[in-house]
């Protein structure tokens, strides 16, 4: 990347821009071979179907292809639409030290199964098989966040080629301890910047001891405000809960027809527990004294590993599943996260608001941390729907600001909430953060657009 | 703060430079004016003994008094030596979303002793009863980060005065989640930053749920390799240890002498658990076997209160036993973090180094995290043996740096380690340090000289 970054610095990232200039056809071209000459012809394309692929995601947004697509081999090259997958080495695994060392290409998936047998495992999971370096730039973190913490709590040390082509390791080059009182903290600093200070090429992840055993768990409760309770008082009562979800009653309905479950349709946790076989005993004994308390029903365990993974498929799925209730249409994620106390009236409010604005959508948390998405469901092609999505999905996020709470816990601002981002910070942070972006990104070159 | 900052920014923080430039006391008198009229009077000092309070500390450097002690009352005052005891409220405690926001007048005791009856407490621990904003401009840890992480991981907003005496709320005002994707992560980049960023005047804080029940023991044995084992046995067994603190026979003859046990003269694991009565019993009978296999003697456990009470004193006074051990010298002290798997090894590199300088030092530490201690005694108008202590110090350092490890696990960079710190971090580590504080502090006022 650095060589490609310094030789051709303005031309690269704000390609749109600079091709709009001339005729696009010839002067991509002419770039084209310039990119072919640092990283060889077959990691160019410019393919229709490769770009397409590029500019796709799950999201209700169109296809917005780039105009090609680079694969570099290592932090030499780069450029343009980087895509880092040809760089997948596990490059250091330090079993005592429960730490590794991974390129952009490793996974979630790919480093637990080379972890395997080392007794060790890599517990953030945002749901999908990710990679770790994305993961680690948009600071993802997911269902086993409320015991393992986030990527900022797992992220040890970065390689990241900034915006000039220089190689920096935030904690110093090959560093991977525990903890450090040495000056600023850059790790933290990279993690969760969503890619518009650097590229992140590598990066140290803090491995956590495989649990001995696993349990699941769902239950059923008669209210929104019963589960939330329910949650709170497994955390006060330091159960380690490993998960703990929140489904609304329309997820649920949803996941039954979906993934063929038989839950009750009401709103539902879903739990799972980790720890020796008589720690757990004593964890499912004191969960069920307290979800009991609150009124749960079709309370049930799941201690076999089919049958865990089966709901754990299923709220995986939960996407899916929403997807599948209104056929062609799109999914719309948002997501908040509040102090914990104020989730029952948040989800009651966000369901009374959905109600009002005749939107289909469906709640699924990680309650644990009180963060929830909202899923919608609109017709992409139905411009005045879409519009009362967007309208809707920024309600929500101002009563999580209005909360004292976050207008994301951990889908990021990208660039739909940069004006709830403002609101959130304030002034005084939000240039706070232009500084801090204009001097690591002085032409703004990484993501532009994005975070600011 | 903000009102003193706006208005006489220059003047306020190079002080010592702008006097030298007139007749000092005269310029003072007129300086001090200008303090009084913004705090009162009775909220500046120049008297000698408050001065010289200011200027002193643990360490073994001189008296260093400033030329005036300032006691803002609320955040539109402040300037020079800016002490914020007299902010000493609690803000704001939220037991069930288990936050509470302090100002930089409360301490660790103080919070947890009002925390008596909430069931919840704040773990982290150095040891002394700091100030809770303190522990956050330096990123505080201590014998309970093992299980409960630093103050990096238990910091969820911060107040800070900027150096232009803007308000900034890290996380955004008011607002306490347990996390966020929402921007850049402020709040990680003031912690730790050792006051050169600006000044913390309140912290919101996770609280943890209260332990309980807990028991400490002590176990002997025959080579640090045999107590660090142990230490690494336990964490991959995932028993949840609260503090895991190792001594070497050397500070364990100084703790016997001064705090009037009776434990045996060998390197030592001084051991915290906190759970349910039950899993404690698992807990202890994991770590029973682990280090018997791995030859400890001389086990003991505590279960009394009383007990352990004196256990942990003991522990805390290390300092002061160590200091005991050789009247009228004062301690220097310094701290490295490696990879856990190369603790034993520099461990015993660093005895064999004392024992070759002819220097006196023992060893304490925060082994869970591969953090340790090393505290020197030296006569300080003693010019030669100084400057053997500073290269001891130096070289532990350099150690540590060539194990993949850092130059101060916890207590910080300040002025000695500026060198070691370019050394850790690299060129590019260090200029974009230097580049986050020059945008954030473009005159250099803040605390000015250190990290950087």
């Amino acid at each position: 990347m650095a060589r490609l970054l310094r030789s051709a610095t303005w031309e690269l990232f704000p390609w749109r821009g600079y091709c709009s200039q001339k005729a696009k056809g010839e002067l991509c071209r002419d770039f084209v071979e310039a990119l072919k000459a640092v990283v060889g012809g077959s990691h160019v394309s410019t393919a229709a179907v490769v770009r397409e692929q590029h500019g796709r995601d799950e999201s209700v947004h169109r296809c917005e292809p780039p105009d090609a697509v680079v694969w570099p081999q290592n932090v030499e090259q780069g450029g343009v639409c980087v895509n880092l997958t040809h760089m997948d080495r596990i490059l250091e695994l330090n079993q005592e030290d429960f730490s590794v060392v991974v390129e952009p290409g490793v996974t979630r998936k790919a480093l637990n199964a080379h972890l395997r047998d080392s007794g060790l495992w890599f517990p953030v999971d945002p749901g999908a098989d990710a990679s770790l370096c994305g993961m680690a730039a948009t600071g993802a973190s997911g269902t086993n966040a409320v015991r393992y913490g986030t990527m900022r709590d797992n992220v040890l040390n970065l390689e990241v080629v900034l915006p000039d082509g220089r190689l920096l390791h935030t904690a110093g080059r090959g560093r991977h301890f525990r903890k450090s009182a040495a000056g600023y903290n850059l790790t933290g600093l990279f993690v969760g910047s969503e890619g518009t200070l650097g590229l992140i090429t590598a990066t140290t992840l803090r491995l956590h001891p495989a649990p001995e055993a696993t349990v699941a768990a769902t239950c059923a409760f008669p209210s929104v405000q019963a589960a939330v309770d329910s949650t709170v008082h497994i955390l006060q009562a330091a159960v380690p809960v490993a998960r703990i979800e929140f489904l609304d009653e329309v997820m649920m309905d949803a996941c039954n027809r979906y993934s063929k479950l038989n839950c009750l349709v009401a709103p539902t946790l879903f739990l799972e527990f980790h720890g020796s076989q008589q720690a757990l005993e004593e964890q499912l004994q004191r969960t069920e004294e307290i979800v009991q308390q609150n009124g749960a029903s079709d309370f049930s365990w799941a201690k076999e590993a089919e049958e865990r993974s089966r709901l754990w498929t299923a709220r995986h799925n939960a996407w899916y599943a929403a997807l599948a209730t209104r056929p062609g249409c799109k999914g719309y994620s948002t997501d908040v996260c509040v102090p914990i106390s104020r989730l029952p009236e948040i989800v009651v409010q966000t369901k009374e608001d959905l109600n009002a604005s005749g939107l289909t959508g469906s709640i699924v948390g990680h309650v644990g941390d009180g963060n929830f998405h909202c899923i919608l469901l609109v017709n992409p092609d139905d411009a005045e729907e879409l519009g009362r999505v967007k309208a809707f999905a920024e309600q929500l996020g101002r009563r999580a600001l209005a909360l004292h709470g976050t207008c994301t816990g951990e889908h990021g601002i990208g660039m739909g909430k940069r004006q709830l981002l403002q609101e959130e910070v304030g002034a005084v942070g939000v240039e706070t953060m232009r500084q801090l972006k204009a001097v690591l990104d002085p032409q703004g070159l990484m993501n532009p657009g994005k975070v600011l």
